[in-house]
């Protein structure tokens, strides 16, 4: 993994440091990730009886984002979608850590969390982001994952195939890779599980920049394929309280994620982001009992087997 | 601030390298802490409708503990009151970092924490603990602290002296000192703020083990003194649902804390500890609402000022 950057790497532009020169790969991705911003929040409002908020910020130094929050809806119990297109100039130690000269840097990304008030529809992330170097280096990186929390297998493989088919339409045979690198990262490894039953994650894409544009639009294209059916089918369908306690545990282990292990948070919270914004991924109620453990033969104890690493493309129950 | 261990860093005791000759003040300190944690356990009870449970463990490669928890109770929403007398060896890299060779260890210490489900009553921690290594070094560590949310100035007070007393009746002065450490240790920096209250807090105590030793039981016995009175005071109180969304909101606080700086539970999950006894610091039910801000002129507006650093001792409301 690349060395990882740390709280006041990234300083407001300053004098004597001029805007980096975006490349039209920027420049296409920042026009991208706005228009899928709004396509995402008008299909998801559909089936909600609240729309989503619209709340523009400035970075100071340079940029900004729009912040679209939904939260305590039918459909929707919290969600956000987020856009940011931000400048700055990496900090003297963060230069010296990647071992180049002190720089302007450019970003922009769309990061999204939906946590479903129904304990049959999924928890779902995705989130699509380029960053560039003013001395010509940039890279990709992204990925979509499912935090279920009953065990409808066949959700789990329509989510998958639908993830690998963004992926080979543009990169032949890289679902394999980018799976697995999701099953890695999104796990606790003090629980020997995974988040959720993941989905595809890759960073650090350089090189055929053209390439992987295509494929960052094809997984951000791909987020309302996989998530939309599951939603039609489960959204009408009723939960008992067992169903909803057991939710309420797993947003948990999502939190214990997300504060222990998530580059992305820490990594916001280092670089003095907006707090409200990166904490719109915890889930809006959690418990943490104490010692849960689940029903044998129950549904929820047959849940296990989706937090472990497995082959839902071919998996048989698709 | 010491270099702090990490995974691996404490092995089972395994060939070639003997038990450490644990000292006449880690033996009194471990029957101390079994002695403080009945005593705790009984005199808590006495307000609730269960008891604390009670589950021994042993540590594979030497020593183990007794945990003691008290869940969904008319005054205990969730709470554990737990003891451990460990033994071990530190990994290479550790004995390196801490440039010395290396060497069996061994620990004892008391860890507490209790989430009453009353909002007009404060979530409370304490912890006092003894670490010693084979090559002759060793120290104490330990503290109380408060998490109120609701806006009794006087409680803060009362239990503010109380510490003040614990300390100052051992160590003339030493108050100012372990506040100003606690208010540090148990904040926020992302968001300026404290967790709760503060309270006192101290570590890596050496030299003169015969006043720190003593110090740490007045510190432990004082944990009674300090919160018992608190909950006579409020256990009858009734309270709002607005009391309730706000602890939980604030409980969102402390899981913050304790998953993204607490010193305990990361050297907790990095050293394989049990799950269940490190998390059971995190409250039962929480929540995480987005951009969340108090009615101005609420009680819950007033709580800001409680969160940040204040002169409990002399505070007029007392």
């Amino acid at each position: 993994m690349e060395k990882e950057l740390c709280r006041g790497d990234l300083l407001p532009l300053c004098d004597g440091i001029e805007e980096p020169e975006i490349s039209e790969h920027f420049r296409e991705m920042a026009a991208y990730i706005g228009e899928l911003q709004d396509r995402i929040c008008a299909d998801l409002s559909r089936f909600d009886d609240r729309p989503f908020s619209r709340e523009r910020w400035d970075r100071p130094g340079g940029g900004g984002g729009l912040t679209r929050v939904s939260a305590e809806g039918t459909f929707i119990e919290k969600g956000g979608v987020n856009t940011a297109v931000v400048f700055g100039v990496l900090s003297e130690p963060a230069a010296d850590r990647l071992e180049i000269p002190q720089q302007a840097f450019a970003a922009c990304g769309i990061s999204l969390v939906i946590h479903p008030r129904s304990p049959r529809i999924p928890a779902v992330h995705m989130n699509v982001r380029r960053f560039e170097l003013a001395n010509g280096d940039g890279w990709f990186g992204g990925g979509i994952d499912m935090t279920p929390f009953y065990p409808y297998a066949g959700d789990c493989v329509s989510f998958h195939r639908c993830l690998r088919d963004a992926c080979e339409r543009i990169r032949p045979c890289s679902y394999q890779t980018y799976k697995a690198e999701c099953d890695r990262y999104f796990s606790l490894p003090h629980r020997n599980e995974m988040r959720g039953s993941g989905g595809v994650f890759f960073d650090y894409l350089r090189h055929d920049d053209e390439t992987n544009l295509a494929l960052v639009k094809s997984v951000g294209d791909s987020f309302l394929e996989a998530f939309i059916p599951i939603v039609e089918r489960r959204l009408s369908e009723t939960f008992t309280q067992d169903d909803r306690e057991f939710q309420l545990m797993r947003r948990g282990r999502y939190v214990e994620f997300n504060l222990l292990y998530d580059r992305g948070t820490a990594f916001g919270l280092k670089t003095d982001g907006r707090v409200e914004s990166i904490f719109m991924s915890l889930p809006p109620h959690v418990n943490f009992p104490y010692d849960w453990s689940p029903e044998p033969g129950s549904v929820h104890a047959e849940m296990e087997a989706f937090y472990q690493p497995r082959d839902w493309v071919n998996d048989s129950d698709g």
